[in-house]
């Protein structure tokens, strides 16, 4: 049952060849071309001057530079629901036929006629059922094989897109003009580890090493060959939102970022964890307030509420409080998709 | 009660001041000059050059050269008990006069005589006595201040040199070499993870984020400040012993290493992971059989059995079964420590 590497690097061709549009050029004029004059962008580049130079008092340690992104809302997007929900939602109607009791369950029936206001009403419940139905007990390089053919063939249901091509272009300028300045550049998601580790390279430039996500336990198990291989059990091991990215930064780690960027309730505690490594530090917030050229949604600013990616006002509230950055897409990126010109 | 990192660095450089004597330097000629020519050497020096030549069908890309390396018994002393061990029985010391009860067990009672043939007999039990009894419950940084100021002046009871002078030359020529040939290498220690990361660079020239080791969970705290610190709970989270090895590393890299060090049956299964990366690979065992320079125990080969890093017969006969190379310390190694000429 194994998927051997030599597999896997099939189609993980195929993923870099539809998010070939997102790899983004910088002149060397301009770091940051997508992004509007304005506090946003001042407040990326002087964080870089002031911790890279020689001189500065705030100069941090190349070993000490590290930046955390969360994922979904943050580098790319999160409507109408998370991409993995919807990669679930195609493995059940794959595997629909060999379960005819699915059939009675609104949601999963909600999701098999590809509704998506159905999907988007999904309970905790709801997508506990769908993640346990399609996700687990299957070696981790099966999982891996069937997340590499969707992420290289599925389309966004709004832009009609593959998703490698649904990265925000500011974002990936300014993972990469970090990484230009010696700075680490890590995923951090709430979403599974194992399904952003598939495309992570592809997709953003972050190596398998450095994406940080939610984990299941696995079990260790012998093919009929005697050789080992890892496989993914119902236990979930790292639950990596809230509290749980400041823990889970510090396990993988053992130190904390000096920046560290987000869109939700989940990421408020990446950001304190992160405003108090001590010297100078980043904290970013991504607020959706562009319904033409994305989506809309809060609640905070009297914005839409949302099931998906909440940002509240008393997260508003804090970031203004502790002199963090709300990014607003709207004004602040010139360009948000590198084929949405 | 967070321990700040400018404290953390004071300490950092008195470990970094006793272990200085185990930098070594490699001549051009010869990166390994503690090994005495052989069959392992051989093996080291054969897999760097068909992993890294361009030419090679068995080349390796750099970002895919990863090596691991048990640490007790693997890269440095583990008899007559492993060095954490030691150090929570100085502070059971440290702590008896508040804990009255402490006198009526045992082995307690053992360690603050500094009964080493007690210690050496202890149960797992009574391991977790020690370990809840010194470890837990406290913020991470402040466990770290006790390890630092332990590791920069407590001595080995036989050796009476700090635990920094007590690891292997020649693993640190190997470490060095393959980090000078574009592997990382990564501790992977069923020891404890925040333990290590104290003392990895200035030891091994690993970093924090290269260590990977048995974890407890963390809670997330806020100071009077309101600003937020991890603190140490007693729930294990990760266990690194055994198939733990296998299922961290691919926790922590989603990847194989290619080359895997150990000395006990702990790191069978990360052996045989390592093993099944594909292509060229490197699985090395220390066998402990020279008591007069270090420590003789198995029980493989006749030696004499111990409670500490066994290395069964069962596990010898799978090395020779399945290529990987047994290092016999006595007569592959010229030197052991770097002060012991």
């Amino acid at each position: 049952m194994e998927i051997t590497r030599r597999e896997l690097l099939k189609t993980s061709a195929a993923i870099a060849a539809v998010g070939a549009m997102s790899r983004v050029a910088r002149a060397a004029d301009d770091p940051l071309p997508s992004w509007n004059e304005g506090i946003s962008k001042k407040a990326i580049l002087d964080f870089v001057h002031v911790t890279t130079a020689r001189s500065s008092p705030n100069f941090v340690l190349p070993e000490d530079r590290i930046a955390t992104f969360d994922q979904d809302g943050t580098t790319w997007v999160e409507q109408p629901l998370y991409s993995q929900l919807i990669f679930s939602a195609s493995r059940v109607a794959t595997l629909a036929p060999q379960h005819p009791e699915w059939s009675t369950n609104p949601f999963l029936k909600g999701l098999l006629i590809g509704d998506v206001e159905a999907m988007a009403k999904a309970t905790i419940q709801d997508l506990e059922t769908i993640g346990d139905a399609t996700e687990i007990s299957m070696p981790v390089s099966e999982f891996q094989s069937l997340v590499q053919k969707w992420m290289a063939t599925a389309k966004h249901p709004r832009f009609d897109r593959p998703y490698p091509q649904m990265v925000y272009r500011p974002m990936l300028e300014v993972m990469g003009y970090l990484r230009d300045n010696g700075y680490r550049t890590y995923i951090v998601t709430g979403g599974g580890q194992e399904f952003v580790r598939v495309y992570s390279q592809q997709v953003y430039g972050v190596p398998t090493d450095q994406v940080i996500g939610s984990a299941l336990e696995t079990q260790y198990e012998y093919d009929k060959d005697g050789k080992p291989f890892l496989v993914r059990t119902k236990t979930l091991l790292l639950n990596n939102n809230n509290a749980g990215k400041a823990k889970d930064i510090n396990l993988f780690l053992g130190k904390r970022p000096h920046a560290a960027f987000g869109n939700s309730t989940g990421d408020q505690q990446m950001l304190e964890y992160t405003q108090g490594v001590g010297g100078a530090s980043l904290e970013m917030l991504v607020l959706h307030d562009d319904a033409q050229r994305e989506y809309a949604y809060g609640p905070a600013q009297g914005l839409p509420d949302t099931h998906v990616g909440k940002f509240t006002q008393a997260l508003y509230d804090e970031a203004k409080a502790k002199g963090w950055t709300v990014i607003s897409m709207k004004s602040d990126w010139k360009q948000i998709f590198a084929w949405d010109k």
